[in-house]
């Protein structure tokens, strides 16, 4: 079983899965939009092979951090706020369900860049939306360029030379239109953080060094011994800490307040939401139209990559290309991967909700 | 003499700078609206201490990619290219001068941010501008968010994985309006490689090695001695990585030709210019309004970067920190800070014009 359970996945009808995401959100009161849009992220986090992401651990956050813990409302209304600005529009996201939050923010982006050429959605009183990448991934395959920064949930991140977290691990997501050149949408997308707090976790359990330069202990001084962790460093040193206060900075002009305040018990007047900013531009709106060699902007495209990953780089794995190859794995084996382990996890969440569990062995195995 | 010349600034006055600057540019037959960018520029890079991009190392690139090179031509008159996109401008450069081209964008996507809430730029066929990190910084003390990127003149650095450079040093540069809460507005702005490589020729002068992930020989195998390096690696793995590739992405989507063939002598019908990319965000159009304690925009700011850089963090260098202590040594000593080196390059410069050599022995002392 041991074996099995490192070597094998089983295939779970993708229908089967997202009835089950949707009826644990509806059990904890979200509404029947929320849920579907709980389980269509899930579906496609899962598609994607992005495990750290999937319907697991979004019910583990929403647990602890969302509506159990009333950092989410289930049925919030996103208002939009007045914005003076064509090209521009700011939510209060009222604490809505995150992934709702995002999908709708990133499909009001993509008409502002049909407008404009470019648009940008920013959103107060948010609550995490998971996977950044997830989100410009589809809008890229819309043919938009696409990106969203949010302020993370925690503050476990020392700024570069300092020796306390007051940093959220940050991320940055950035999505473009390379289906037509690729087959699949580059996605540039991680924490600015060199591990996220999660892998420290799986690395104590193992008895494992941590790599270099990824974490200090509580005298603020470098560790790589799991246990003596007390907070993470940027990656990159002074360049992953500016693209990490980047999202402060970003989250404290939408309506962010203190990053230690974020997530836990505050004083009274502060906030402890997070932001979330979305931007997308219409590839047209950068097009001089002058390619070399009467190419279309799409033919540029596919000459720049194919020399970017020529001369002997034909091994470079691309941003995107993991997802892209989780994807086809999962199409190929007819519905989404999971462990055993992470099918245990599943009937969990089934017994919560009062679903069916499912049985193991009436999956195939890939 | 070795120890004046290592320890010792002098001071040159910041009209006979202005004035020399302009006369070079002048003399290589730039108009008298390029040369005064030009000199505008190189001011602004010495007054913040850059001393990678002062005006020594400005002609020197006009003369070996530029006005005598053909990268660049003088009086050249930039096209306003159709766009059907109110927030977006896209210009064909006609390879005018870098300073002169990014100076009036950062001004177009200020007036697209005034209307929009956010504006973006595309240049096409454009010179190298040096520094992004000014005119972001100049648009920031204007209140403004602003972000600029751009392809290097070489493809010096091997995309992650890889063998072969075809990836520029691809710098980002963003800005933020915090003069209100730090005094200086912060400015994260940084190559994508570890190093430059004018750091390895200095290194290599020096008999130093390099810092470890920097370089590879080539055989593309990593290397920290400087005289077996045949490229760059990007800073922070695959991270740095994908922030490299995202200029070669958005410059592909402008008009942008061949990574390997930027700066070289290329085929028949193929392209050997850099692109830019200039983006304006006004503050305005992110904010939500609804500050904790009922603070304004700028009050928050404050709040915020005073949660950042408290609690053990106060002795942080800020992204635009070092920038802004320049600006203040300069102001203080009342002119611009070069080395004796340095003005012995200026002087050749000044032969190189006509005009009157500096007298060292003319200068204040700081």
């Amino acid at each position: 079983m041991e074996t099995l359970m490192s070597t094998s996945w089983f295939v779970v009808p993708a229908h089967q899965h997202h009835a089950l995401i949707k009826a644990a959100y509806l059990h904890r009161g979200y509404t029947a939009q929320e849920s579907d849009d709980a389980a269509r992220f899930c579906d496609m986090a899962s598609t994607h092979g992005i495990r750290t992401h999937n319907g697991i651990k979004a019910l583990h956050l929403d647990e602890h951090f969302g509506s159990k813990a009333g950092g989410c409302v289930p049925g919030a209304v996103i208002e939009a706020l007045p914005s003076r600005f064509g090209g521009s529009a700011i939510w209060n996201a009222n604490r809505k369900l995150g992934q709702s939050t995002a999908f709708a923010a990133m499909d009001e982006a993509i008409r502002l860049a049909d407008h404009y050429g470019i648009g940008q959605v920013s959103v107060d009183n948010a609550f995490h939306y998971l996977w950044g990448g997830g989100y410009v991934m589809e809008a890229a395959r819309r043919g938009y360029i696409a990106y969203t920064n949010c302020t993370a949930a925690l503050a476990e991140v020392v700024p570069f030379g300092g020796r306390f977290p007051t940093l959220g691990t940050n991320p940055h997501s950035w999505g473009f239109p390379t289906t037509d050149a690729l087959g699949y949408p580059i996605v540039i997308d991680w924490a600015t953080s060199t591990v996220a707090m999660g892998r420290v976790q799986q690395l104590k359990r193992e008895g494992k060094p941590l790599p270099p330069d990824a974490a200090v202990d509580a005298a603020g001084q470098p560790t790589t011994d799991p246990n003596q962790v007390a907070a993470l460093v940027p990656f990159g040193a002074h360049k992953g800490f500016g693209l990490s206060l980047i999202n402060e900075l970003v989250a404290a002009l939408i309506g962010g307040s203190l990053p230690t305040l974020r997530s836990r018990p505050i004083p009274d007047g502060e906030k402890r939401t997070c932001c979330f900013y979305f931007q997308v531009i219409h590839p047209d709106a950068l097009s001089s139209g002058l390619f070399a060699q009467h190419r279309t902007q799409q033919q540029n495209l596919k000459a720049v990559l194919a020399d970017v990953f020529g001369h002997g780089n034909e091994n470079c794995t691309l941003p995107g290309q993991p997802e892209a190859r989780a994807a086809a794995a999962t199409a190929k084996a007819g519905g989404l991967l999971f462990s055993a382990a992470e099918i245990a996890e599943f009937n969990t969440i089934a017994q919560e909700c009062g679903q069916p569990e499912w049985d193991l062995h009436s999956f195939a195995t890939a």
